[in-house]
């Protein structure tokens, strides 16, 4: 049985913070003359209340964390606190279910990016602000989480990743605090210098704001239902290099910043690059097949994998426009994933590289059955539990995408879009394929059980699937 | 570099058998007084040329075989052999493509039962027979790739299914001839109680006698457009019988029928009959969703899970139109299978039990990091290299299913078809989803470029994807 009182007090100051935030649009709304700022008193004040009550319910608890309380906590606090992100969506935004509220809290928060909300042209800055601002917390919630939670968890092969395995004499950095510091630091650099690109592009103010603050967290909101349709080639370009650099190992920052040595998984890097070229000119050619010029296909071509791989989901032009090549190709990298140690979801390239080798020997060997090959990654020995936990996380996440498909056509959603939708959802990529919610559609007509479907199959993913499913089994609650 | 001349000696002796079976066909086309026996003689004749040649050329040669020649033969005579099949679609049958007869080769012998012929009903009886007779051929060769070959070439966790390994004082059976002439005995039986049983069910005694060859080797193909929507509700009840004791160990028969003892997977079966019941009542649940009555429901949910599942593929009715639900609970299931050691395709149920009982170790060992917990199997140890061919296995069938569907869609087949198309390859089990290559259609309507993808996926599957794989690996083929 694990210890509930110290999880309850971390998740305290956490919704705190989370309230917190919630008056930088009750104040753009206050600063803009618009007519949303009151409607913001009870989104904070509630959840104030609750955070502060259960602070002081346990306050005095030793903040010890076993193994279980982590899992308890990691996991619980990325269920409860888009219930407090949700509370402006609710209260500001007329004829949302609590469904809705809860799906848009959801992708927000995980970076995800899809959406329920249609005519964002037209919403109030305020909410268009506080969606941006949930991704953007959210991606660094995520770094923070690959930096320093999942690698002690042990989940998915994640363990290889442990900072201090290897390198015990020159860790990129010793403390704790100095390294959240840093990691902030770079992430808000990153959103400062995406915001100035993005308005040198022809942006306003405000879109380059919340866009630099989406394409950072590879979350994928945007301020316009055309989402990057909306803007030039130019900012298009741009945003294929920020979402890209939020797709990096954000300790490689760092460590370039500081100039200090130590175990980053940047051999990530070419392969991401590799994937974004080849897949956006297959992408390309299909878009020249549909009709458009070549430098047109290029870019879209391009800006769409980039988009997908990243996890990042805007979309430029209808991809599904371009046929069924382009569509299997969208879906297929939907499994791919940016880097471990970034913002990006999905399975990630060193899964994939991981995976890959290990195909490679199991060949070496079944052709010379008295070889043994040691695998490494990085001049890191990949040892069978790295293995398997990489080979776990890619079969579960199938499972997961089978069984949410599943359940989401007992809704009533149609095979294409439920397929997707459960593939979408749990890589954190954003948009669906088919007629309903694809990148030129929105979630807001599924039933609202597929939207509590896919926003939980949103958790699932974020959290790595496993940090999740622990909590089913019995023997977690027990002793 | 592998040993040529015994692969192709023992080459020429399975064409040369292969030829001798056409005969049988051509015998039958005499005997009817159909038009087509005189077309069997080049059938027959220029394979028996080819094969004698090739034992003339290769005669002398010592049949040792080591691990790479047992991998070129395996694969070599399943990519072979329907070159050979192929000959009477292509010289009795009009207007069939070369890829359109490779495709009924393969998908005969391998015992899919995807089939690019229409109007069924009209085609000549030597033509129907050849089909069925390529499935009975190709089932019973199935039987003893998984008894005799595979446990030894170490695919897909197969060493688990070595005889010999825990159980040396009392095999089944001592001496491979023995053991071949029994699996081929209840071989025979179980098709001659098909037959009887399908007789005394109404169909005629052709019809009888040709879905008793597709029905025990779980291959599906049928005298019918209608498949089995054509027979009585009893016909049907009694396939889903003779399907699933063509799903079920065939080591078992042998072990039943001997009273031996010694290890079969038998612990297969009993969850193979839940996911039919469960599966069957859900698919009943859409067909009444749909208006069917619910004896009828039943009986046709229950069939087609037990078709699918099985890898048979047989149809009693379009569950296409009983909804999304239905669709998508085909489509998972189609990734099942069947027991391991029979008939069926697929990734088959030994492995799930083996993945999901290490899922549940995995968790076990995440809640309490220092256990170590011991896989077994039947009371057998489950070592690591089992664990690790098992996973390597259904990864390497997902990403080879995502890589066909890719490749189709290039070739301008829509999503929908490409995907199930290329699932139901993979796993052998028949008809895909959509308007075209639906249970209620063919695939003669998609472009040759698709056949020979989807023959050679079919392939693929039934040689358990890495025994072909390895073949591409350069060290294969060196020293």
């Amino acid at each position: 049985m694990p210890e509930f009182r110290p999880v309850v007090f971390i998740g305290g100051i956490l919704v705190l913070v989370l309230a917190a935030t919630m008056v930088v649009p009750a104040l753009v709304e206050l600063w803009l003359d618009a007519d949303h700022a009151a409607e913001y008193l009870p989104c904070v004040a509630v959840p104030a209340f609750l955070g502060a009550a259960a602070m002081l319910a346990t306050r005095g608890t030793p903040l010890k964390l076993g193994l279980r309380e982590a899992y308890l906590l990691t996991s619980g606090v990325w269920i409860v606190l888009p219930l407090v992100a949700a509370l402006p969506f609710m209260w500001t935004v007329p004829n949302l279910s609590l469904a809705d509220a809860y799906f848009e809290a959801v992708s927000g928060l995980t970076t995800t990016g899809s959406t329920v909300l249609t005519g964002l042209d037209g919403l109030p800055p305020g909410v268009l602000l506080w969606r941006s601002l949930l991704q953007w917390v959210g991606g660094i919630g995520i770094v923070a989480m690959a930096v320093a939670v999942l690698p002690l968890l042990k989940v998915g092969g994640m363990q290889l990743m442990k900072r201090e395995s290897s390198d015990t004499s020159d860790k990129i950095l010793a403390r704790p605090r100095e390294m959240a510091t840093w990691l902030l630091g770079i992430y808000v650099g990153l959103t400062a210098v995406s915001a100035i690109g993005y308005g040198l592009a022809g942006m306003s103010g405000f879109e380059a704001l919340n866009h630099a603050m989406t394409t950072v967290s590879t979350g994928g909101y945007s301020t316009h239902d055309m989402s990057f349709g909306a803007f030039s080639a130019t900012a298009q370009w741009l945003s294929v290099v920020f979402m890209l650099a939020g797709a990096v190992p954000f300790l490689l920052y760092v460590q370039v910043v500081r100039g200090t040595s130590g175990f980053v998984p940047w051999s990530q890097i070419p392969p991401m690059l590799g994937v974004v070229l080849v897949g956006g000119l297959i992408l390309a050619f299909t878009a020249t097949q549909a009709g458009l010029g070549l430098h047109d296909s290029i870019r879209h071509g391009i800006f769409t994998v980039a988009s997908v791989i990243t996890t990042t989901g805007y979309a430029s032009h209808d991809y599904q426009l371009w046929g069924p090549l382009a569509a299997s190709t969208v879906l297929m990298l939907t499994f791919c994933g940016g880097c471990t140690g970034s913002t990006a979801g999905g399975v990630k390239i060193f899964r994939w590289q991981v995976l890959l080798r290990r195909f490679h020997i199991i060949v070496q060997e079944m052709i010379r059955p008295h070889r043994v090959i040691a695998q490494v990654y990085q001049g890191r020995p990949v040892g069978p539990e790295v293995v398997q936990g990489v080979g776990a996380f890619i079969l579960l996440l199938g499972g997961v995408t089978s069984l949410t498909t599943v359940a989401l056509t007992a809704t009533g959603v149609d095979l294409v879009t439920a397929f997707s939708g459960a593939a979408t959802a749990i890589t954190n990529v954003g948009p669906a394929l088919g007629g309903i919610a694809g990148p030129s559609g929105t979630f807001a007509p599924l039933p609202d059980a597929a939207k509590w479907i896919l926003a939980f199959a949103m958790l699932l993913g974020r959290l790595e699937l496993l940090t999740v499913l622990v909590m089913l089994d019995p023997g977690f609650w027990r002793r």
